[in-house]
C-alpha cells in the first residue's frame, strides 16, 4: 500500500520567486513541487502538495492527513509564529511532522525566530533553501519508515 | 582538489548511546562517524570528525576550518546556549555552517530551545535523530558546491 | 417571541472525540449539539449551533448575533489566545456572552491559560467537560432573562 | 451513603451584599447558602458551608474535606492570587474541586486575572454572579458522580 | 496611464457606524468609500475599495496590488497586532503603503497600541476619524507621485 | 474671530535639512514654516510657529496655547519618549492636539517607536515627510472646526 | 457626635523598639499609642488603636471601621506587599484611609518599595519615623473634616 | 541663627488651580506659598519658595540649598519619574529632604507611581492635597531639628 | 545553661505522610519530632518543636525565639514564597537560622524554587528528605556553638 | 564492595582560604579534603576528591562517576549559573547528587542565587561553611544507602 | 589649521570636588579644565571646555561642534541615561565622539550602568577618575588624526 | 622593585587581524604585544602578555597575578558576557583591573553590550581600537602608582 505524504505551504508562498528574491531566491513553488514529486516517487510516497493563504484550508488538509497521511511536511510561513489553530491541528496528528523553512528563521529577530509549530514537530529544517524540501521528504521517509 | 568537511561535536556527545537513550537513542558517536565517512565519500568530502568536552578545542578546530575547511557541520550540544567564544569562532568563518541537533531542541523549554549558534549558521537541522548527520553532510555539500 | 441563542465553536472542534481523547473525552460535537438542543428547548431558547475552522465565519455569525441574538455561548478554541478580530466582533455585542472551554485552560502554561476573549465575556466556564455546555446554556438563560 | 460537599468562602465574603454592590450585587452570603442548601439537597449532597477571613481556617476545612469530602466548591476571594498554603492544601485533595468567582476575574488587570488555585482546580466558573454557586454545585455533582 | 490605488479594510469594519459609535462615530464604510472616490478622482487615482473579515482575502488583494497597484491605503483593524501573513504580504510590495486607523490606537493599552504593520508602512495616520481616509489618499498621492 | 494654531517643534529640529538627510530629507524648518503659513491661511488659522531645544520653552508655549489656542500641532522630536513634563503640559489642554513625526517612528526600535505624547494626542501622523505638516494643519482644522 | 478613628498596625510592629533599632528607632508601639491618643484628643477623634500579627484580625477591624469609623490610619507593615485580602477590606471602606510607614519604603528594593495598599489609600506618608503617626492623624482629621 | 528652608516646585505647577481641578483642586501655587510662609514662620524657618518649568533651575536651587539650606521640601512633579540630573543634585545634599506630591501618585499606573527621587528622600508625603505642604514643612522641622 | 532550639513547621506539614507521598514520603511530622528530640539531646539543645497552619502563630514563636532561643530551624512550607511578615520576623533574630525543605524546591518551577526566607537564613538545606531535619539540627549546633 | 564517592570542586576553589576570607573563611581546600576523608571513612565511602578550573575536567570526572560512582558531592562554584555542559553531564548520572555551596548563594543577587545544577541535584546544602562538606557526605551516605 | 576639540560636561559636574568625594575625589572641574588645556596643547587641539546643568545648552554646543569641531569629548553625567535630545544631537555629528565617565558606571545598578550615548560614541572610557579626561583627549587625537 | 603587569587576552583574539577586519582592523595580536612592551617599558612595568582560548588558562594567569601582579589589563573577548569563573577570579584580586575592548561593545545589542567583568573592573575602555591597549597600560600605571 502506498504511503501518502502531505507537503503543505502557508500564506504568501505562492509569491515565491517573485518576493524578496535576495532572501528567498528565484525558485518558484512550482519548481519545488516538481522536485518533491521526483523525490517522493524515489522513496515511495504518494504526494499531496498544496498551498493556501487561508489558515482554515491548511487546517482542513491537516485533518485529511489525520485520516490517511503517513507523514506531513509543512512550511507554515507567516502562520508559524501565532497560529494556535494550526498548532492544535498538528497536535492531533500521530504521524511524523517535518517543519521546513526556506531561510534560517533562527537567525531572525527575537519575535520571529521561534516557530510555535516546532514544539510539536518531529524534525525542523531551516536555512537550506529550496533544497530543504528534498531533505524534508527524505527525513519524513526515514522517520515514517 | 578535495574539499575538507569538519564535523565537530561538543560536550557529552562521547556518552551518546549511554546517556538518556529514551531521548537520544542507542546509536554511538562511533556509529555516526562511520555513517558520516560513508556519505562524505559519496559526495566528495574529505572528513575531519572530532568530539571534545573542552570549549577551547572546539574553537581550535574552528580556527583550523577557517584555514582549510570547505564547510562545517557542528553539533554544539551543551555549548549551544551560552558559549559566546564558540559563537565568535563560527562568526570568523566564511564557509557554510550546518548546525545539527539530534533531538528537536525547539520543542524544549524557553531557555534551551534556541541555540546562540543558529544566528550565524547557514542551515539548522534538529530532531532527525542520528540520521540528521547524513542530512547535514548532504546540505553542506549542496551549499558548499 | 423566542429568544435566539448562538452556540459557536472554533477551529478543530469538529475533530472532538477523535483528538486527544485523554484530554477532551470521546463525546463528539454532534453529541454536544444534541444536548444543547435539549437544554435550549427546556429554558426556551431557539438554537443556532455552528462550528468553523475559519475565523471570518465565526466573525460573520457574531455579526448575525448582533442583529438577532439574545445571547452567545462561544468556545473559541485555538482562536482564544490571539484573535483580535474575534475579540472585536465580541466587543460589538451588547448581549450576554458565555465563554466555554471543555478543559481547564487556566491550568495550562502561561501563554495559553488566559483567553483574550475573557476580557469581554460576561461569564467564563472551563474544565467541566462537555457538561460545561449545559451549564453555559443555563447561565446564558439566567443572565439574558 | 451521603456524599459530603464543602462550599468554602474566603476573606471579605461575609461583607457580600454590602461591599461594592455595583460589582457583586446585593445578594448576601446567607442568601447564597440557602440556595446551595436547596440545590445540594436536590442532587443528593450533604452540605458543609463556611466562610472565614483566616487562611488557616480555610486550610483546616480543606484538611477535613480530605478526610470525608466528596467534592469541594471554593471561592478563594482575596486568597486566590497569592496563597501558596491554600494551594498546597487543595493539592492534597483527590476529589473534584470547583473554583468559583462571583465576578469575571479574567477581565481584571494582569495581576488579578489569574487565580493560583485554577492550576489545581477541576472546573473554574467566573462571572455568573451568585447564580454561579448553583452551577458550581451542579458541576461538582456531575464530576463527583 | 491611470495609477491604481487600493484602499483595503480589515475585519469588522463592515460594522462601522453600528459598532461602538462613541469611539468610531456614525459614519459607515459606505460613506467612507464615497469620500475616497471623490478624493481619488481629484488627485488622479483609479480606486479599488474593499473590505473583508477574512485574512486570506486581504492577502489576495495585496498580491493584486503587487501586480498593478501604485499605492496601498490599509486599515488592518483587528489584524494589525498579530497577523504575520498580512505583514509578509505588505513586505512584498515596493509601492507606498499608508496605514490608517480611525481612532488613535497609540493611546490604547500596551498590547494594542503598536501595529505590526507600521514597521513596513511608509506613513501612519491615526485618530483623525473618518477624515483620516482623505488624508491617507492625499498622502498616498504625495508619496506615489 | 481668528482661531490661533500653535505649531511647536522640539530639540534638534533647527538642524533639519542638515542632519541625516537620508532619513529626514533636505527641507529646512524654514521651508516647513512657509508651507504651514500658506495652509493655515487657507483654512483660516492664525499661526504661531516655533522651535526650541529647551523643554521648558515648549512647556511655556503649551501654557500659552492653553490660554488662547484653538489647536496644537506638535513635533516633540527627542522629547517624545521620556518627557513627562511636556506630557503633563499637553494633558492640561482641552483643544485638539495633532502629533507629527517626519519619519515613521513606529518602524523604529522597541524603545523609540511609541511616543509618550500619543496617549494624549487626538491625532498622530508619522512618516509623511515634511508634507505631514500640511496634513497635520488640515487635520487640526477638521477637528477644531 | 464623636468621630471614631482606627489606627491599625500590622505584623511584627509589637516588636517596635526592639527590632532593628538602627532602622526603626527605639520608640515602642506603646509610645506611639500615647502620642496618637494625645493628638486624636486634640483634633477631636475617639481612638481605636490596635496591633495584630494576624491578617484576619486586621480584616475584622477594617470591617468594624466600615460600620462606625470616620477614618482609618493603617501601617500594614509586612502585609503591605502581598495581602489582597487586606486590600479588599480597605476597598470596601468609603472613608479616608491614611497609610503610614515608619521608614521610607520607597527607597527600598524593587519588590518592597511599593505597597499594594497605596492604590486604595487616600494619603501615604513614609519615612517620617514615629512622628509620621502624628502627621497621619492630622491628615485624617483634615480629610475627614 | 535662622534655618533656611527651600520649598521647590517642578514643571507645570504654575498652572495649579487651572489644570485638571478635579484631580488637583482649585488651590493655586500662590495660596500654597502663603500657607508655607505661615507654617515656616511658626516653626522657625526662613522660607525660599520657588517654581520652575526648567530642570536646570531646580538643579541650581538645589546647589544653593547645598550651601545654606537646613532642609528641602520638593514637589518634583513631572521630573519625578525620569530626571537623573535632579536625582544627582538631591544626592549631593546632606540635609533632610521631604518629597511631596499633591495627589497620591502611588495609586497611578506602573510607570508613574514610583518617583525616582524617593530613593534619596528622607520622607515622602502623597495624596494629602495642598495640605500636604503644611505636613511637609512640619516634617522638615521635626527631622532637621 | 541549656541552649534552646526552635524547630518550626509551616502550613500543611501536619498532613505529612498523608499528602503526596511520592514527593514527601510516608514519614509523619510526629516521626520527625522524635528524631529531632534524639539529635537535639545528643548535641545538647533543649527542643521546642511546633507546627501551625497560621502565619501569626509562626510569627509569635519567632518572637519567642528572639527572647530565649539559641537557634531556629524552620520549614516555612507554603509560606516560603510570599510571606513578608514571616520574613520580617526572621530578620529580627540575631541567632543562627537553618531553613529546611524536605524536597528539593530549587528543582521546581521558576515561581516556587526560591524561598524568600533564604535571603535571611544562615544555612539552607533542601532535598534530603526527613533526614534533612537531622542535618539541620547538627548545622544549627555547629553554627550556634 | 566499597562504594565510591566523588567530591568535585569547581573553578577558583583552589584559592579557598586566600580569597575573600570574610565570606569564605580561612579553611583551605586541603583542610576540607582531610575532613571529607575522615567522614567518608566513617560512613564507608572510598573517596575521590578533586578540583579543577577547567569545565572539561569536571565533565570527565562526572563521566567516571557514571561508570563507578555510588554518589557525587559537587561544589560547582562559578560554573553553577551558566554551564549547560556540566548540567548535561550531571543529568546522565543515575546516582545521588549532593550540591554544596560554602556560602548561602540563595541570599545573593537575582542572577547568582539559583544554581542551574539544582534542577538535577538530589540534595542542596548552602551556607553551612566548610562544615557543609561533612553534612553533604553524610547526606550522600543516607540517600545512597 | 588648528583642530577644535569640544570637551562638554553635563549637570552637577560644577559641584565636582564638593559632591560625594569618596566616589568622585576632590579634583574640581577647574583642575580638569587645566589638565585638558595642557594635553590639548600638546597634541595640537584648540580647546572649547564647558559645563552646563541645562540640556539645551549642551545641545547648542553640540550643534556648534557640528559646524567647526574636529572631535567631541563628552561627560553627559545625569543626562547619560535618558536624554534622547542629547542622543539625537550626538547622532548628527560625523566626527569622533569620546564619552567619558569619571567613575565606572558599568559597575552600577542595572538602570544606570549603560549610557544611551554609548550607542553613538566612538570610544567610551569609564572609571579612570579625572585622569580619564587626559586619556579621552589622547583618544580623540588618535581617532581624529 | 619592578612592578609586574599582566595583559591577558581571551578567546579568538589570536585571530585578530584575520577576523572581521572591518570591525577589528588589520592589526595582529603580535603588533599589540609589541606596542604594550614599548609602553610598559616607558612607564616602568615588567610585562606578562598572553592569550588563550581556554577559560581555565585565563583563570590560572589571574591566580598568578594575585600572587605577584601590580595590575591587570584584560580583554575578556567572548568570555565577557557569561563567564562567572573568570569574574570570580578577578574578584579575588586586590590590584587595579583595566578592562579593554577593541570595539565599542556598548553600542552592540542588549545581550552583548554589558560585560560581566565591568562590575569588578576599576577602569573600562572600549572602542579605541588597538590604541586602547596603550591607554589601558597608561591607566594601569596611573592607578597602580
Amino acid at each position: 500500500m502506498t504511503r501518502k505524504l502531505y507537503v503543505l505551504n502557508g500564506p504568501n508562498l505562492d509569491m515565491l520567486g517573485h518576493r524578496e528574491p535576495e532572501i528567498y531566491g528565484t525558485t518558484t513553488l512550482k519548481d519545488i513541487e516538481s522536485e518533491c514529486i521526483r523525490v517522493a516517487a524515489e522513496v515511495g510516497f504518494e504526494l499531496m502538495f498544496a498551498q493556501s493563504n487561508a489558515e482554515h484550508e491548511i487546517i482542513g488538509w491537516l485533518h485529511d492527513a489525520y485520516r490517511d497521511g503517513a507523514a506531513v511536511v509543512i512550511n507554515p510561513a507567516g502562520l508559524s509564529f501565532q497560529s494556535v489553530p494550526v498548532l492544535d491541528a498538528l497536535r492531533i496528528l500521530n504521524i511524523p511532522i517535518v517543519e521546513i523553512h526556506i531561510s534560517n528563521i533562527h537567525a531572525r529577530d527575537e519575535a520571529h525566530r521561534h516557530s510555535l509549530m516546532s514544539s510539536v514537530a518531529t524534525t525542523v529544517i531551516a536555512g537550506a533553501g529550496a533544497y530543504g524540501y528534498e531533505l524534508a521528504v527524505r527525513a519524513a521517509d526515514a522517520i515514517a519508515a
